[in-house]
């Protein structure tokens, strides 16, 4: 089983990023726990900044991945062309947030891309992507 | 380790409504399979069509487990008097929804119960629920 | 044929509400009135201030009739649990409105139930119950 | 007793338009059975698909007739000119449609027009225009 | 001087529609007493409850008059075309309400067609006509 | 003279729920000081967290009171139900509010059942219940 | 016959502000011409640019005139305070705008004030002047 | 191949009209060269300023015409009724505007009968019509 | 112990202004009374109609009060400006409306001062005054 | 003659992508036949899912070429960038979508990117960008 | 060169009023730093909690100074009547906010009177003052 | 003092798009005479259109510079990656704009990335980046 972890702009800062909200682990020392708990399931890992980079990725993913987990920060609130992305593409898409995008800014409220998606994690921190990993093992 | 499980309205009916949306299976068979699958941990579950019941239990709730798990159904959109019963007690909350809610009618898109939850998962099907226990023993 | 006639908040205040917007006739005399008049038909009465009485009853009375009447009153305009509960059953339900919904509050304007209902009569005073029958026998 | 039927925009279509929401028959023929349901009712009938012609008929008949059954179709939604009419005339109308305008688009929710009538009947196909009669006979 | 008056929708129900709103006087008997207090202007006077009959004379009156006054009832609220044919002319037109439209229903106090005109005088009675054609002579 | 406090969902938490909002005193504490407060007036007490439970309260109340205190907690914002239910009934009702519903949440503004009251105090802690009595003796 | 004229901010500024809006003649000059063409008639002219001056001068001149005429600028848009002094008031107050508000920034079409007043002339220049002491002659 | 050109309201003022919108040329004349550019396709065209007539030639035109090119001018934002015809009938539709409807009023930009045509071009001047001629016999 | 009542724009007229809303009693008078029943407190009472008086007398009142009695009238809904004045003065402040700013028109339910107050008063009528100065009593 | 058409995001996936919205043709296929199609015009075509780039490409192209045929796909509705990019050059603009953006999403109807082009086609399937070829011919 | 800095409501309280969002320090120690700090510049100073006041000062400015600084503090959100002041004189103005507007509650976000301005200057606490003092000596 | 000036889309345009709003410098000119003016300022430049290009030159700035200067163009209204970006660093910056974005089109009011920087200078041209580097000297 092969899942690709899609993070969008700012994940990169993890850890350094107003830890008040996202903790204070950097995603990659988190992604290394995870390898280790799932030895039986392939995993990569994707962060870009950049919209159209996510979009690249989530069309070449098409077909060579049994799921994909997307964080896409804050162009989850926006960016009809990644949601698109997601309709394009046959793989099975399970969006996560880290934070509870319910309880922060009401722009945060709504995601365009979890509405492509087979569904969302959201609040749990970094224990909701190794949940999504659980949700496609099943 | 104890978890209640509190389901709301419509929930009696899974496995009979709109299968097209919420599957074959009725919550109690799923249920089952679940407490097997944690036998460590205590399930209790409890369902109501009533609002005032979901907020009498989740009251009744407080400090007596150490973490609920709620799909209020169409009272998660609507009911101020149940998110301030999530507020009103110390023991934390994750939201569940079958469906993915960001996919259906507009009026299903915010949650003013998840606002005051840890976090949500929404559309992976009776899975959630396996998963919000997930994140408890974590 | 069995019909079932389900009342919400406020409609067991009839004759003593508000009588220049409803009238002064009580809804249980009106309906001793309806069976004389539809001799064929077991009509079946039930009127709770609480939506969730109203949601177990409508779930119950799946299969058991051929038709339910339903004046949510105030909850019509508000309850998404309620809608839901039509949409799970499988028995046709008309909405009724004694009051022409059109011309009062903007709040009282849309109606979630009826969205899910096979139609709804408004502004026909206790005359629309009778036309709901009228319309389950035809 | 004389009771006016006008019917607005694209209701001549009936049968023709979109069966799978109108049903498959023209209004003339029900219109016909109509007649034949209620003999001792005198029924003329009207249809337009000019607004204006609307509003013409209905002044005209004001007087001249018990009752107006209205279904002034996508003009229901947006005419304050036909609305006004309603209320200029002294003859008790009564709006119909044929589908369940609260199931449909979001702008077919409201009716300008209803709110002038003394109610509505929605969704209950043909057999609206004889449920009016019935009120109009009551 | 050539001065005409355009009325829309229900204006020929003047006097007789609403007459605590309206007044209880005829637009023609206005009208007769209007042409003898300006024997200078050549008054001409039409009414219509067509839309389309509106945006045709305000067309032809192009050139031929000095002046439009116009009060197109309920359309002024909802009619971009007859907004559009006031543009299209070189003839000034000046919109005239006999109600205050400001202190009636919400969808009145926008006008659609004052936009285009040179002003609009609201809320004077059957003065406002007069007022306007003073405003012409000026 | 009698009086009837309804207290609404969560009010039973009083004393355990956020109390840097709500203080720290539980309603029974408070109340008992109440009768003591005012020996002339018979006070009676109820709370319920089903909306239910406080329509059915207020429509018995009717005439056996000469006043009701009521503070709907969260329904006071949704409840037309409950609203309908004040305007059925004769006895007057004063809402009250513990903390200040305009320096919070934004659903919190506006209150639905205030609208049918009296009157309504908030911000003024339990102390507004003290003052809603002085209004009633007056 | 005693007719106030009450002008509001910036109207001390005509015919030096933007005067391709307002055309290019002092208030006080017009002023002058409107005595002498309606020798019959009193007028006074007050004008201030403080919201609360044209409150007290409508209170002030409240049985004192026969009619005011207001123009009360960028405070017709946005002032309660200023709409419930004219409701305080028993005299007929007439609005005036030299320019057509309906054509101008959005947030000058809607005038509170003018919901208060007998009626509202926009856009016909300082002529407007002269046709609301027409009015009220007649 | 048999195409209809339907033209709504003031597009007979074509040349005449706000020229620096709508360009110098009468539609009359446009037309007569169309006929030249495409002597394969039999061209009928239509105009009408009443709302009611473009929806009579639409229902009329069904089954006789491979084609519709509808310009609905100010009705295309505010007519569901004409919307309701283009579904009615089974020819297909092409909205054509000869201005950009999206860089001017606000209120353009939405076309209501748009969306039940196969599609729409806007802003390409009386070209449109001719690009809409060869979508046709594409 | 000393408290100052501030009252806005038209309490002025109280008693002489729309009395089927305000009562006929004049301010001057209600605040005789007032004095007489706090003998212990001393109570000041200012009004103006001018917005930034009422915002100088709140900064003066600032520590020279140990409370403040505001019934800003218009301004209550529409002043950011007074808002602030409240927010940087020490002084407790209560707001008080003599009427139901719930059942009145849309734009007087909200309140910007209020959320700035420790609480407010309203419906009440003139016993809102006194109730507030038990409030600060107490 | 050159023209550039610009596609952005997800339509490299045109042929794989939701085949019963965009159909079975991939653009590469489209384009041969194109070029083919007009063989005196010189066509250059350029993809990219990244906005950024979109807005090189563009400012690239001024003056460079005649016309820019324009698909921006989901960033038509959200990119004010994209939008200032095209006011930014002095080539002329046409934007093109396959499918109809009215019978969509409603967050497909306004386009920030059209209402700086000339003028837009939509809903005429791939056939759209040859007829803005023939508007860049004309 | 002579410059105005005009201060609106509540800025008579800097240094005392909310000193975490405004500081300690007061403005017209403030003042006299600047006065230092730019010799060759004449600068005056003027504050007023009255709207009319400000609006009343930038009249009077007009021409007698090369530059206003305007901060109108609350009135900015809300005063179309001091907007239209600075649209009537001909003097540049800029304006200023102390703290970031972007950064607080909603109805900070919008300034009216900055629209009419050259531009504004926000967040960047006093230094903004002597930074638009820069502006206009550039 | 290190400051680095970051520039969004079509800002390498400036001098050629739109003289009448950006002038006709372009920003290397604007630049260079900028470092003559502050020699003691390390100053470097970065422009981009790509938006995930300004979310890693922001990230990378962090703690190398002591303050950024951001015009971020059309993604200032829309971004919430780039808002977040400023969040996540913990250098102090500077939103800065050329033209007043409070007189042009709405969607330009707001600033998604104002709210999360020390503040904002907008509508002071070129200027306004020589005014940042003050206020960060200061």
């Amino acid at each position: 089983m092969k899942i690709l972890i899609v993070n969008g702009p700012n994940l990169n800062m993890l850890g350094l990023r107003e830890p008040e909200i996202y903790g204070r682990k950097s995603f990659e020392e988190y992604f290394e726990g995870l390898q280790m708990e799932y030895p039986g399931v392939t995993l990569h890992y994707f962060q870009s900044n950049h919209e159209g980079d996510l979009i690249d990725k989530i069309q070449e993913a098409n077909l060579n991945y049994q799921g994909i987990i997307l964080n896409a920060g804050g162009y989850s609130h926006t960016s009809i062309a990644l949601a698109d992305a997601i309709s394009a593409v046959e793989t099975a898409v399970v969006e996560v947030h880290i934070s509870n995008i319910y309880s922060r800014e009401a722009y945060r409220k709504n995601s365009l891309t979890a509405s492509r998606c087979d569904g969302c994690i959201t609040g749990l921190g970094l224990k909701g992507y190794a949940l999504a990993i659980e949700y496609f093992i099943d």
